[in-house]
């Protein structure tokens, strides 16, 4: 297999740096805040459909990072685009709102479990905000408990501490527990009598550069039950994780029910929505808050997010996505121990993460190793964690073990110590 | 003239509130965060064209709020969205960015007078959030200088102290002045020397329910000086003004050019994008930020945004829509003093202001009046700026003045007070 070359990428590459800080920045940088090292990535592509990118060297990527959530029913989806097409030709921002917006909210309260009623906005993090907000007004108290490893968005509130452009003053009400440490929860509870407005957290944690963690059976209903004794607002941030663990919400996955969700992403299958649902006791808080956006209610993406929660519901795409989920991590475990290395698959297969394991603990051949993948046409991240779609092949899960086979032999031979 | 009726949008109503906090939220409001009053808007829209929208009930309205900014060139402006178009069969929100990126931000480079770079984000509040953040890791100060009236969007650190959901403590930094008073300003930073990081407003004062409020010929300049002496980041909140004063910028209208400046309504008539930009200077401190979202660079409204500024450059679109401002501001002022009531017009032609005037100063008078314009058709906003566009004809203006003549017959009737 001949490794990809990126030279029209890079050429843009210059070209963006001339006007775009960093050149790329977020997920995709590879300027001074970079994640991706430069080299083995593609920085720009020509065309995407269904799970393929093709970027602007004429290159094809099997896409496991799924635009880091959004594309659960392959890009490009005949349905959800052709409604949100339909919809493009009456209206989109507009001043007065269309009832597509009552549609995908109906929608939403049908599906998702905990859902009284929805609102909307457009990024994860506007309903992120918009929940902690809410919680601290529905209970008049300040202090929210998040987990060490949560993201919840880029803005103040939920950065860390000496995080530019933060200020300690803005995320002086923040408590931290380890995810999964429902005793730690409990103690800080007890510390801070009368003072939690909320907990906040992903279903389970996906945390950066390390295996992801399930929690234990009995710890989201322990943590429910602890709110409901103390008035404390469970928040459950779906963003990355909804519509792919359980479409009636994560927090059903586990058997509880938040009192407010946040969605994103996977919501309207890569039109610009995210949305908040909670449960009937919270509405009237929501009802008090000074939250409104210029794109807010803006009618393709409601129509794009109709059309795809259908169409997920139709095709049982929960069900699919982990069942592809469970081949390929199957498949490349096998490939791996074939090739005598450990790699270490975490999450749940829809929303896995997979590490080559080095026994000094360095993250540099799992790096190398991805690298090697990313040249040869499957896009995978080496730090975040990766998501299946609903139109992934047998075909393409067999093409991705035979790219991995390859690039672990590449990797063993250049860090024999990885091999076990 | 007969009077509009809202029936099916009343019904739609009912259902939206079964799921919807307050039914409406924002702007459209009518539940109990409202501030539109029930009655005189149509709720709910079946289609929008050009500079019309047509409700549920069939009712046409001329568009005098334009999506609340968005809409500058006419709804369904065949030329952005043919681009917008050409873009999603290519690709929208994927893993790897399209070019169309790079095109958008040297299209902003070239267009914006104080623009060296551009950032591109989705919601005006996270452009103004980015300025601010980066204004304070730029300089390592605190504390932001801000307008009483202005509005920044909806995130805890630019809401008023009290507002539901906002912490005192993600507020004591910000300092209040009133618009276009530069000794306020001045004393400001005497008061607190080496602490100002930040100086943020709108170009002119938009203030909700109150006359606009356009600045001495000399304030900017003044204010320009004393950033400099100072070492303040001045940043201009150009989200709502922007493209329609001067598609250089707001501040180059102004005779000045902002360290940042963030942009976002009309950058992509509707399409849904916001941008910061800024001088060289600023840009490595943009770099070091963690700033990200799932849908920023999405590719559809980075190509809408192409087109959209294209097109605007080559019609000169901001002349055409103060013509039609003047035109409309001056044949309203008329029909106004031909029905012997005062009506005040403020802010620019573009982006303009009116109120009825009480001599008791109530704002009944102007409501009722606003609200009888609306049911004949005329949708304006009785507390919020309006917006002129590029496609509204001589036929529109004129219906306008109709409808308004009628208006000021009903509501002069019922209020003689206001006779002058």
């Amino acid at each position: 297999m001949k490794a990809y070359s990126y030279d029209k990428s890079f050429e843009l590459y210059d070209r963006a740096n001339e006007v775009v800080p960093c050149g790329l920045y977020g997920h995709l940088g590879v300027g001074r805040a970079r994640l991706n090292p430069m080299g083995c990535y593609p920085l720009f592509s020509e065309r995407a459909e269904g799970t393929y990118i093709w970027d602007v060297d004429g290159n094809r990527f099997i896409d496991y990072a799924c635009a880091y959530g959004p594309n659960a029913l392959g890009y490009q989806d005949p349905d959800v685009d052709a409604a949100a097409m339909r919809q493009r030709e009456k209206g989109n921002c507009t001043t007065v709102v269309s009832p597509v917006m009552i549609e995908c909210a109906e929608k939403l309260v049908e599906t998702i479990n905990c859902a009284d009623w929805a609102f909307f906005a457009k990024n994860g993090g506007d309903v992120t905000t918009l929940a902690v907000m809410t919680a601290r007004h529905a209970t008049g108290r300040k202090k929210i408990i998040m987990m060490e490893h949560g993201y919840h968005g880029v803005y103040q509130w939920c950065q860390k501490a000496g995080t530019p452009g933060v200020l300690d003053e803005e995320i002086c009400n923040n408590l931290y527990v380890p995810f999964n440490d429902f005793e730690a929860i409990k103690k800080m509870v007890d510390d801070h009598p009368g003072e939690i407005a909320g907990i906040l957290s992903m279903p389970y944690d996906h945390i950066s550069h390390y295996d992801n963690v399930l929690p234990d059976e009995d710890y989201w209903p322990k943590v429910r039950k602890l709110c409901d004794e103390k008035g404390i607002v469970l928040i459950i941030d779906d963003v990355r994780a909804g519509f792919r663990m359980d479409l009636a919400g994560s927090d059903h996955y586990f058997g509880i029910k938040a009192d407010l969700l946040t969605l994103g992403k996977a919501i309207a299958n890569g039109w610009n929505m995210a949305a908040l649902v909670g449960r009937k006791e919270m509405r009237e808080a929501v009802e008090d808050m000074n939250y409104t956006g210029s794109y807010w209610l803006s009618a393709v993406p409601l129509a794009a997010s109709v059309a795809a929660i259908t169409k997920m519901k139709e095709i049982n795409a929960v069900g699919i996505m982990q069942k592809t989920g469970e081949k390929l991590t199957r498949g490349l475990k096998q490939t791996a121990d074939a090739n005598g290395v450990k790699l270490s698959t975490t999450g749940l297969p829809s929303l896995f993460k997979i590490i080559l394991k080095d026994p000094d603990e360095s993250l540099i051949p799992h790096q190398v190793w991805v690298g090697e993948m990313v040249r040869r046409g499957v896009y995978i991240s080496h730090f975040h964690n990766m998501f299946t779609n609903t139109v992934m092949t047998d075909e393409d899960l067999q093409y991705t073990f035979d790219v991995a086979d390859e690039a672990f032999k590449i990797v063993t031979k250049k860090y024999p110590e990885i091999l076990i």
